[in-house]
């Protein structure tokens, strides 16, 4: 349980690269990250017009000479100084995410970038490599994975408790762009233009979250093959997706489906995860993330509720107010975020036992993310055909 | 609100085929027609044990000399009597369907068939041909599309209240044969035989129902290509499918998808119906009959309830208790057999007017889930590609 | 399983009394009755205005001279017949019950009657002693207590899986009469009118049906002294109430709670029953009654359903269609009244075997419910005081 | 929207007594207050153990000499420092917030106090005419109501969308001490133990806080004369309840009941607040915190969810994510938190203008709970008789 005590030995001195005021993004990280002390926010590039950027950053209790115009000048500015930031978390949109991380990991810091972690398996891959040169970690903003309930879910697959597994069911579809909200809201614009999005708008957007999750949940399954149909139902937004289904073939015979949708008009954010195997199912949805669905066959389903006794041991590390009262998508993060300093802190002691008994979204996540958007789009492109994965 | 008065002006002379004592679906189609005296159970074949058949027969009322050893057997002698049958109902596995159905309809009866109406939609076309020469209707036991709320959904659809349909999510998925069941239970053991049960399983078994309902929600909605992918978790059942999931685009420019399972374990039924506008969604769950969510983008999601005033006309017509209390599948068959009444009266009188504001699970509809899992198999068989429809 | 199988030998031969083409209630009756055959409508005074009831029997198949303008010439011209009626369903306004009751049972009718069974205790032990002297059944239509699921619980109760029970927490309470809606519907008019409704409305409309579910769920429980606060929100209904609480203490330390409401605004019905013991809570809800909560302290709350094979063996019997498709309200008064079927045969011939392991809402929870609101009704008077009960 | 912009000009240097490492609630507090640097935790006495309250302080960062061994030392050494606390949480055992509380208000500092406030009305009065002697704000820990659709709810009811309010239906009834676990849980202990809970155990511990919400929610309802009934389901709980029903009249006619327990085994938490008009009724539950129901009668049941643009202003204010993502606890409680924040810094200004438009549980409503809690105790003592409220 958690009781604010950090897990690591120092906050961490950690830097954002966007996130500013006005980002939908930005608040989450940071709430995540001073959560517990975990992180110390001490310098940043907040916003794309470095004025308003600094603005916001001496009113988040940065020091005004520690605000910078971009994150080069960041880099540099900190790379010189003996208290310089040993992190930078990246929320910015998605076309900058591999300069601005390729350049962090080249200074020498441990990054936390945000999804899709860039637009080209190429672009992953090196950022693996320079992660790897530098000794540094990139964990990945699937902030979700944090719920505890996706660590029940884990360890009850890995304890065989649903048989083999057959079916993996994902979705994220949700109504909120079901018009062209883009037209006056400025936040959407970019999120449906190729040259900041990247080849795909819910693919990269939604769709890598549950694939996330459920690489989290069954680690075992490999996707062999895959189909990607997507649509554009606002028109305007060709050749980018506002709604897209791929199937997906495991090699263990397993297969699975995953429905990316921001027109499936009036769902509040529908991002569920259910695994079937051959005696029993689980099922969660992040909008009641405290519960999660047990279904064996020929017996009563049963609801597993966060914080209580009977739930896996790793399930219940993070829990930090006991059962019955609704942790939310914070606590999620924070979670990550506790994870990301233990790893950051392991690494840089060069702590090999207590890494590899940690588990967090990290570069190879991200590099999966990105691999199996550029599958579904390259699918897509190809009229929804069957394209061999890996 | 149906009180008990018939809707047609006597009751129709009824035989039953098939739906002898062990089997599943018989009660549920006497218990329809029987309901407010619609039909009169007359006459029978009602096993494929003539002494078993014959014995139920007269548990249930008939005259013994009317409980027939066969099809043929009752079809001649229920001809011969003035006051024969003058419809049948055909509950007998798959196989069977298309040579009963057509000797009926020969015999001048009325039909009402179990789903899938036959094998082929050759078959299909052969029966529709038969019944149009003979003049009689062919009703199919869609039960579940009896619903008060699928009435409704309809009517708002056609009232524009969802906008363009973009989406239409189907499933039809439980869990009742994750185990090979059938290697105990001999009620499942033809399900998974194509001699018996034909070229699918649960594409024919369960998918064609949410297709029908989603025909009836959304009737403008024409399946331009489709392409299926089916497994047989189970193995020995290959190569019948246990699991399939089917996607389709529509002419529109709407894409669907269907799920069809029976290892979806611990599901109970898991018939859901989900159809996307541009403006709102509608979902329907077959566990949860009574509701229909009502998802305007941008609103609070409204929970519309059977029997209540601010329904459609035609959503509260067939109403047997008013709002609050449940009905169940049986009412939903219930209202079917009422039409299926209906149309045969209407049929044999002529009556046009009264067919044409009539609308049940017909020829066409049968013919069209025929259709729909054919062009499922042939897309499945060929690897999951994508294949014309119509 | 039930698949059409009448219980009993022969149907019985039955009239009603009241429930009419205009009723509210009649046609439930009648679908009850009639389901699998287990009675035969052959008599009847369905109506306060005897053309509109004879005009109504008749278009029910009932014999035109069968069709009675009052009770006590039905009574009296079936008695004369050597194929009179054996059994009679009294669905007429509360203040009739009574008195039909009586002159029904002196006729040597068994009698099904409609809650509340009359207006004092008095009359109710007069109506015990009547049966008990003609030897005829009295059932009385809680029709809710015959879901599968309420035998269910009963049969956890019995087997001790809740531990010892230390609430019942009980509620009815819809919405439907939140504005003075007698104004306009006459139907509702009679219901808070204490010359047609006796002395109370939500208490003896709704609360008799979940304490008779209470009473059946844990028969042990004897209520020891009550406290009841009723009010008339809509002020015309005044004496009789549109809401009420009940609070109870059982003599075994027990306590329990009873919301009666009309003016619940927005909720559909909501009769729930939950019982808690030392260990574990069931939880029934009327608007998903093939569902039932059973909450084990310290472990995942389990949602049986209705139609399993992990369910007592007295919960399946009556199942009609299997698990996962929904059973409503319909085959809940079905059950009962296959219920009362068997006890008026069995009681006929004496055979007191069959009736020993039968049970159904008979002239004990008759009375037991009049006098539940006979005793609310005194503490409401009294200012809401603790009364002694028995 | 909040996205990390403290709302006072600086953050209010913060000490706790109580809350140590051990403790349940004190992380929350902590959580709350630190949340968007509302509070610098600089100072405290959190332990009843000395030592290991000073070792817990530094693990969280307060310099060790700050860290004192009881509430006196602390209140004595921060008043003596320039930069001493400004302000103090109270988060110990009941039985000591009274004589916290006053010393703290008397040190000059604003006070956070944990529920119930104190052990009588008198005590409560007295800490009122301190606060206002002092000038000083006493906030009081009734986390839950710091959701945002508890603010959503209060705005629907002032503007009149259900209607005149007839019936307030409270409920927290969670089962976690269905079996003696004081026996083996310390923490647990206390809770049932007069000298330390108080008079009561389940109406303080939670009883008050549905009492604040409705307070919130429907601020012109005033208690007339209430009663209740409590009892000790494990018996060495006596005289303290774990189970307690109190009614309520209103003085403007409406009716209320509240549903206390900690053995209603199976139950998470279930605290729920139904307020029901002649119109229309709401309901929230803390187990699904971000939906509120919105109930019209004879209309479809609308879902109302959290973040929507379709909601009130003051709804919206302390949105931290956006609608779709879960909010819990964590976020009422920091909410909560802010306001006090905001309170302390406007009070000390004399910046009444922003002190009349704010809302948070303050003295007046501690006050409230204690004196709810007195005359249910009194009703209960005196075998569960109506007493006059004020
Ligand atoms: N993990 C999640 O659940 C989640 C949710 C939302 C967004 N995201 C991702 O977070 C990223 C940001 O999304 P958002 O919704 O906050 O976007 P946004 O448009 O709301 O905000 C972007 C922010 O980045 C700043 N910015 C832009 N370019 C910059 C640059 N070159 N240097 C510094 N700052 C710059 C902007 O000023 C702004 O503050 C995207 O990659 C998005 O996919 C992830
Ligand atoms: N509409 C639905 O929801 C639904 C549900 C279940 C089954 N079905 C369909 O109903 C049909 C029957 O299914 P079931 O589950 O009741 O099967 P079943 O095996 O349980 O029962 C089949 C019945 O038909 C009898 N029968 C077999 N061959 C016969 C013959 N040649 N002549 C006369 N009687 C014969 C058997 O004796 C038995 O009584 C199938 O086509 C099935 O797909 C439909
Ligand atoms: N068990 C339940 O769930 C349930 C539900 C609704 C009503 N009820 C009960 O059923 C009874 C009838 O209620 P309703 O809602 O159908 O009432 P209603 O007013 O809708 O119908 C009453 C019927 O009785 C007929 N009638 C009246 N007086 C008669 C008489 N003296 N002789 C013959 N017929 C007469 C009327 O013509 C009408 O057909 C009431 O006692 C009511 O409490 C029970
Ligand atoms: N608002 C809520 O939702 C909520 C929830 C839980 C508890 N509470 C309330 O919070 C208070 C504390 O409850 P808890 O569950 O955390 O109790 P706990 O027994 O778990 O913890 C009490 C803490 O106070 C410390 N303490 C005890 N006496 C002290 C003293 N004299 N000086 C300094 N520290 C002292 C203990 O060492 C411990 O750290 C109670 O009043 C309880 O009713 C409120």
């Amino acid at each position: 349980m958690i009781v604010g005590r950090r897990q690591t030995e120092k906050p961490i001195r950690w830097a954002m690269v966007g996130g500013g005021g006005t980002s939908q993004i930005g608040y989450v990280h940071r709430s995540a990250a001073l959560r517990d002390r975990t992180f110390d926010l001490v310098a940043g590039a907040f916003d794309i017009d470095p004025e308003r950027g600094r603005a916001f950053g001496v009113e988040l209790g940065v020091a005004p000479e520690r605000c910078h115009a971009d994150y080069r000048a960041l880099f540099a500015a900190e790379a010189a100084r003996p208290d310089g930031v040993q992190a930078v978390s990246i929320a910015t949109p998605n076309n900058t995410h591999y300069a601005i991380a390729k350049a962090a990991l080249e200074s020498g810091l441990h990054v936390v970038c945000e999804k899709p972690l860039c637009f080209s398996v190429a672009e992953a891959e090196e950022l693996k490599r320079v992660a790897a040169d530098k000794r540094k970690i990139v964990g990945v903003a699937y902030g979700y994975a944090g719920h505890q309930m996706i660590e029940q879910a884990r360890a009850m697959v890995a304890a065989g408790e649903l048989g083999d597994i057959r079916l993996v069911n994902l979705a994220f579809a949700h109504g909120f762009h079901s018009a062209a909200v883009e037209e006056t809201n400025p936040a959407t614009k970019w999120r449906v233009d190729p040259t900041f999005a990247g080849p795909s708008y819910v693919l990269g957007d939604l769709g890598t979250h549950p694939i996330y999750i459920a690489e989290t949940i069954a680690p075992h399954l490999k996707i062999k093959r895959l189909l990607c149909a997507r649509q554009s139902f606002v028109k305007s937004r060709a050749p980018l997706e506002d709604n897209a289904v791929t199937l997906m073939e495991y090699d263990n015979g397993a297969f699975g489906t995953v429905w990316c949708s921001a027109v499936n008009a009036g769902s509040m954010h529908g991002q569920k995860v259910r695994i079937v195997g051959a005696k029993a199912s689980l099922e969660w949805w992040d909008e009641r993330p405290n519960q999660l669905s047990f279904e064996v066959q020929d017996e009563p389903v049963r609801i597993l509720e966060r914080g209580m006794g009977y739930l896996a041991r790793q399930a219940t590390a993070e829990d930090r107010i006991g059962a019955g009262h609704p942790e939310g998508l914070f606590e999620a993060w924070a979670n990550l975020y506790g994870r990301f300093a233990v790893a950051m802190e392991a690494t840089d002691r060069g702590d090999r036992g207590r890494l590899a008994n940690l588990r967090y979204p990290d570069i190879d996540a991200g590099v999966e993310g990105v691999r199996w958007v550029e599958a579904c789009v390259r699918s897509a492109e190809a009229g929804g055909v069957w394209i061999d994965y890996r």
